[in-house]
């Protein structure tokens, strides 16, 4: 059972109850995302502290946790109550402030710790099920691209292709989608999260779309950037240059190598096409529950790749009031060779609609 | 300008200097969300902190307010040189816990002060230009739920519906959905937040449909109950009890009348069909930039209704494991009669698909 792996690292890192209150980890948790919080600790069964109006659904979905009304000073009182400890240590992931306020006046003598990173060690590594619901999810967007795609003529509108692409996901199996789907055009494809407006898509301009599909909880990620007609030169380098980072990265993602390391390849390759400074955002993120988790693939990141992860791999080129490439896949971390669970084509041939 | 006004409302209220951390907010002071933080002070211009990623299109956006990069420790050091008070008294929103600590550690001597009711008093009511683009969204989810009303047949799954109505929605004009639809079927429909599964629909059973419209920015929200064929007695019953308290409760959306008596009257019609303790959530809430924001319409608010506030009108009946009914109006209060903004046929044979 998730939790009792998770009280066993809380016992490693000298915490006595677990506080949590990111939604998805509550659904990794229980089966239900339909509470405020999950408290975890080492005796008695977890808790699952809910609005009034959700209680019945949590208790039909959730398994092996006792269902309750959420409260402030409840939450206080359930914890004295349960623990007596004098010097409580008290881990938490996304706690919101004035809980956290309410928790340090009624509970004097705890002390308090962000440690989100526990949950995220289980979370990043997913199981054979996690897995198969991840490879549908990048299929169903799969299609998605492929209706988005089909529709693209001159002077269709941003909110037009974005109708198509989620009408096919959603007749594919889709769930609903991961996240605000970007169909971005011209300058405004130089915005690496551009979103939808009902623009005029003209021919010659960039359009990047950005789309995910959430399936039985879980998402996926994918961006193509297409063209209307014939690319210029300089859109044909600057394409080519974030196709050929993203391939030359790809045999990187493999367990045991640094996502600093992976990030840096890509940085370099675009770096030595002369477009460095404009590649604005780190290389990728952990994709599961959430569409953006952990581990990170940026320069900062301490994290390493493990057998498991799923994780993006997008790099982009963005020139500001021109227009921008992003090319990004959902890739699976396995035992031997890197999987790319988002099939969609990506050379510059299949790009031009 | 909207920050001034927040400044003046920040002087009546001792609070030296404020942070918004709502994206929705920071949109309504600035015209972007394109950031994480907005420090608005008596003195200096308002100063806007964004992830490195979206300098360039807060710099685009943004109207009124210096764009700089954000990190926790570069915002203490912002607000020590702008400043230099003493004993700081600081106003926030949203923040996160985290920004919390790092500022707590950083300004001794400072007072936080949880204060989002200032920014509320000024969003909950809308001006000519808020109320014209809610309108057009609460058009656009008419669409969508003449749609998705359209194709309700025996055997149609709930993604296929939400595929219908999301579709129609962006080809009408929206930029994207308010919030993650719901389809809730037969027992599903007891869920007060059902989203969508891939669950058949079958004759005679409750289909619930929650939908909004995104529209520059700003949302509409909707929800009809539907029957394929003809409903049992029960359901009528049901049915009829939810529609009499949305009738019964529109005059009430005027200036001056408090938000908990409007609830109480809804709720009055309910309890006195016998399902007073199957209404589990509160009448409503506000609507704008937020599809969830002030005022709030329940037995424990103390708001008092405004000419400009846009608020949901939305009775509910909710029977565990059977099925529930809830009907909800996007509804203007006006300096006369409430204005019904959402236009979708409510009457019990005009929902039977």
């Amino acid at each position: 059972m998730r939790t009792e792996q998770l009280v066993e690292s809380m016992e490693e890192d000298g915490i006595d109850l677990f506080l949590v209150s990111r939604p998805t980890s509550i659904y990794y948790f229980t089966g239900t995302s339909a509470a405020e919080i999950l408290v975890v600790s080492k005796e008695g069964e977890p808790l699952l502290l809910c609005p009034s109006y959700n209680v019945p659904k949590a208790a039909e979905q959730a398994s092996q946790c006792r269902v309750c009304l959420f409260s402030e000073g409840g939450l206080v009182r359930e914890i004295m109550d349960r623990t007596g400890v004098e010097h409580l240590r008290i881990g938490y992931d996304d706690l919101p402030l004035s809980t956290y306020l309410a928790l340090r006046n009624g509970l004097e003598g705890a002390d308090f710790k962000e440690a989100s990173q526990l949950v995220w060690a289980m979370r990043s590594v997913k199981d054979v099920d996690e897995q198969r619901l991840i490879r549908r999810a990048a299929e169903i967007s799969d299609a998605g691209m492929e209706a988005a795609k089909e529709c693209l003529v001159d002077g269709i509108r941003e909110n037009e292709v974005a109708a198509e692409a989620m009408h096919a996901m959603l007749k594919e199996g889709a769930e609903w989608s991961a996240f605000n789907m970007t169909v971005a055009s011209g300058p405004r494809s130089a915005y690496p999260v551009g979103r939808v407006t009902d623009r005029e898509i003209r021919r010659g301009e960039f359009v990047m779309i950005d789309m995910g599909a959430l399936y039985h909880a879980y998402t996926s990620d994918i961006t193509r950037s297409f063209i209307i007609g014939e690319p210029a030169e300089e859109q044909k380098r600057i394409y080519e240059s974030v196709l050929e980072a993203s391939k030359v990265v790809f045999d990187h993602f493999r367990a045991g190598n640094k996502t600093n390391d992976v990030d840096g390849v890509a940085r370099r390759s675009i770096t030595n096409n002369g477009y460095g400074r404009y590649f604005v955002h780190s290389l990728g993120h952990g994709i599961g529950l959430d569409n953006h988790e952990h581990p990170r693939l940026s320069q900062d990141s301490t994290d390493i790749l493990q057998i498991g992860n799923v994780v993006s791999c997008e790099p982009g080129i963005y020139l500001p009031r021109l227009g921008g490439v992003r090319i990004e896949d959902t890739i699976l971390v396995t035992r031997s060779d890197p999987e790319r669970l988002t099939k969609f084509p990506k050379e510059l041939d299949a790009m031009t609609a």
